[in-house]
């Protein structure tokens, strides 16, 4: 199987640059991309990162460093500028065996949430992100392909579909929570102990709550 | 084991006030309801409804009437007019057996994803909502109490540290997805086909795509 994590390297998590700064942007996502790939490893996997450019990955504390390695000196990193969608497609169509799609962006997962999703047996399995995104697959059906615009997950089902494929779901909070916005930062903070939560409690983050809602604030904001 | 769903009986939902009338909202939530019991009736538990005040349950088109009943005629009603937090102590002091607290606003579960709460063996088990809050519990251990103010999990985590309780949490999507806000409708329409998704669409809400981000548009909107 083919674990591909696929990685907006030059200007990652645009909707966080309310809270953070562009530098601050490629290090917190590096972290949370190191956190997935760890995840992977840990479950015994082999994941390699699709990017859409080369980067450098010192910017993240605790990552080793090296030409485009993340996380362990063995991570491949391949790149492709395309958009998303197509580039993903690219390697499903390039692949003979199954392929899984993990987001970068999944601070919380844990090896036990990825392995539900490569135990599904089913032709093509989702693991759904709030908001109808698609936040990891596995396909092994061949003629799968992504579309990642929109609800994509409405759509993968619909695609699974049309090619005859046994769509299965995967349960997972952990796997539903892509860290997007501002608000989805508590998350990171409730649930995990690794290096996203790390690098946010460095640059000052912590939990509040107001009116019953949790939010972050940063130092002594 | 007891099974609890605490239900706002008099003014429900009232962060979605700016999209459903309070006649609306009340309909909504007793779908929503009558969808949390039925799961939990369909994966062989007897759940009780603890409410705020007696209500009507005829709002909801394909729920049984009844003196207080919702959903099959035998689920009885309980009335404590007091906050959440305390309503729930008092039935945890007055149990002698294991007692599970299931949110009423759990749109999506499913007997699978509830299944997986009772399933575990911690002398607390703790189903996390977004946003830090605790949708589902379990609880084993005699001298857990519950207080919902807050970030709850974190505050029941340490509650159930400081008896000497194992804590076991539950990694569901289904469980995490509480539906308070407008941005939680989108979820209901598209993982649920029960009575709260049958509502929205009967009372015109449909899913919406702007900007690649999902929402629920009512009508012509």
């Amino acid at each position: 199987m083919r674990v591909v994590v696929p990685f907006a390297a030059e200007r990652p998590k645009t909707r966080l640059d309310g809270v953070l700064s562009p530098a601050e942007r490629v290090a917190f996502a590096q972290a949370m991309l190191a956190d997935v790939l760890e995840a992977l490893e840990e479950g015994g996997q082999t994941p390699e990162v699709l990017a859409t450019a080369p980067f450098d990955a010192t910017a993240v504390s605790g990552v080793s460093a090296g030409t485009g390695s993340v996380g362990s000196p063995e991570v491949p990193v391949r790149v492709d500028d395309r958009a998303l969608t197509p580039a993903v497609n690219a390697v499903l169509e390039a692949s003979e065996e199954p392929v899984a799609v993990v987001m970068a962006d999944l601070a919380l997962a844990t090896p036990a949430a990825l392995g539900e999703l490569f135990a599904a047996e089913e032709g093509v399995v989702l693991a759904p992100g709030c908001g109808g995104g698609t936040n990891a697959l596995l396909a092994r059906h061949p003629d799968f392909r992504v579309d990642y615009h929109g609800t994509s997950f409405l759509d993968h089902c619909e695609r699974a579909r049309s090619i005859g494929a046994r769509v299965g779901t995967v349960d997972s909070f952990r796997l539903a929570t892509d860290i997007d916005e501002p608000t989805d930062l508590p998350e990171v903070l409730l649930h995990s102990e690794n290096r996203a939560a790390r690098w946010l409690r460095a640059a000052g983050f912590s939990l509040a709550v107001t009116d019953g809602r949790v939010s972050v604030r940063r130092g002594g904001e």
